[in-house]
């Protein structure tokens, strides 16, 4: 992360902006806006990455925004324009999502506090008030928009997420001697949860799944398995995690079994905002609509200021994996996008 | 297995048996007939254990053995009386199943030999014209017998066995941003197949289930499984893994997917003899008859002469684990029974 800070930073510093490492590790750069009490216009992504990552998830939008400021350079603007590279949005030494953005806007909580070794980073904690809007150009992580052979897509919200650890405990036993009826067996009550989730109607994955005792001559005893759904609704996903639970909980029921279902994670969805988006989508030649599966520090910036996400066509929607690839021409046409958009809120604000 | 064997065999001399240990570590008493030409019975079963084992499954039915020959000592038999305790019937050692009571037999394959690192273990072989008959006694590991509330239950065949390793292959995918038409989960694959397997009409079992990559936020890439298939009827059991296959690579078509299935093992049916079990069963009082799920030494011995098996009835089905458990009047009817079904067949060579 401090070597990725100091070379992003070196290449900010080119641009003319003035640059600062925060003390969540974010990096941000500025150019500053002669306008008195201008707020301020944040282009950012994340520098950090999964490990053994591609190129792309994250530096692509810290380094479309550093492009977008160094187009800029010179001009009068009606508001400072902040480049940001997020530090740890992965989660990969915590396992904690968008902590350089959350430390940023203050909302890192105790637990969040509690588990980070490196002491003082809630003094990253900024005002919202200054803030006047937030910008993030990402590749789309996902196959749609090479689908419908386009190079850019808007996001129209950030989709909520439930996770669920579930488990089935059933009883283990010799697979040749104990009758098919007399059965309590823990993977074929996970694989009718696994076939329902498929149906439900949602984005729903089961992710995980592990069988205890896990040898091929021992009826399964206990399945524990994993359980991500999302949506761009709320209460869709919501309603389709209660009835999955009402599901599994009749399977269990039925079988024999006992059931664990514990929620261990829900976020709800982020609206990105209607007028930002619009801008994009006009700057982008009206480019499709889609909701953004994956995560993004967007959805923390939403909760701050009116925010907007363009997506970048990605090979295959291949992500988290070397093999990431965007084509040089879909970048290009983002960097003309977020610019065009920057001097349209620029011409707004004058 | 030395330790055992020095024990038990002590245990032997003490009720006035010949004592050796052959080249495969069987454990050998014998009380040598008088009669010119006498062949041999044996009694027997396997002194050694899966790991974290209970105290019955194999030892239960040597001891039985060698209580039948205390009993019988001094008595002048037509045929010699041999209790073995065979070595390394679980396969602990080598992941091979009867290695003792195979390598008696002159049964090791070159693959065998190749994989034991006790030379000269091949030495064990023993003529198969001596033998008159096989009896073993073996605790039931299974919940029949306790569900007909009866103690012993005597063997019509040990079940033939097919063991298939196989995987669907799919692609993994971001679980956020992949939509569900455009998936190839190889995880929902392997759920069609686990619950057709539990509803093939003979005793199937997936206990193997392993999902790649096997994150909770990354559609399976691959799920590789397990599946265990038995029946007393061998054209059965193949019908039935045809059938799975069939099914699953018509899974695999319809999702897009690659399969790949190995069966890694396929054992006939071993049938119990028919004058002996019924033998068996006079003893027995009409005691049940019942298939064994479970492999046996019963199964190997089958091949070289006349064979059959009583099973004496377990807690609870409970096996391979410290808590298995047996009634000491259960013990004592078979006892009985074993004794009987010896003079019988004293009687008729007699």
């Amino acid at each position: 992360m401090k070597r990725a800070n100091k070379l992003v930073g070196s290449w900010m510093r080119a641009a003319g902006m003035e640059v600062r490492v925060d003390a969540a590790f974010n990096l941000i750069g500025r150019l500053s806006s002669k306008k008195r009490g201008a707020k301020c216009l944040v282009i950012g992504s994340h520098l950090d990455t999964v490990c053994n990552a591609g190129k792309y998830d994250g530096p692509l939008g810290v380094l479309l925004g550093l492009a977008v400021a160094e187009r800029l350079r010179g001009r009068s603007l009606p508001f400072h324009l902040e480049v940001v590279g997020f530090s740890d949005e992965e989660g990969v030494r915590y396992h904690t999502t968008y902590l350089g953005s959350r430390a940023m806007l203050g909302l890192l909580g105790k637990r969040d506090l509690d588990l980070i070794r490196e002491k003082g980073i809630e003094k990253a904690r900024r005002s919202h008030r200054d803030l006047l809007a937030y910008l993030e150009a990402h590749i789309e992580q996902g196959p749609v928009l090479q689908r419908l052979r386009r190079p850019l897509g808007v996001v129209t919200a950030i989709a909520g997420q439930s996770r669920i650890r579930a488990a089935f405990i059933g009883r283990a036993g010799h697979a040749g001697t104990t009758p098919m009826t007399m059965r309590k067996d823990a993977l074929c009550a996970a694989a009718e949860v696994i076939l329902v989730a498929e149906k439900l109607g949602v984005v729903a994955t089961v992710g995980q799944c592990a069988v205890d005792p896990g040898v091929s001559n021992v009826i399964p005893g206990k399945t524990t398995f994993s359980l991500d759904v999302r949506d761009a609704k709320d209460a869709k996903r919501k309603a389709a995690c209660a009835k999955l639970h009402r599901l599994a909980a009749a399977v269990a029921r039925r079988r024999g079994l006992r059931l664990e279902w514990k929620v261990v994670q829900e976020t709800a969805t982020a609206s990105m905002d209607r007028n930002l988006t619009t801008a994009l989508r006009r700057a982008a030649g009206q480019a499709p609509l889609l909701p953004s599966g994956a995560g993004h520090d967007a959805a923390e910036m939403a909760l701050a200021c009116p925010s907007a996400m363009l997506f970048v066509r990605c090979k295959d929607g291949i992500s988290h994996h070397p093999d990431e690839s965007v084509r040089t021409a879909d970048v290009a046409s983002a960097l003309d996008v977020l610019t065009r958009a920057v001097l349209e809120l620029a011409e707004r604000h004058g």
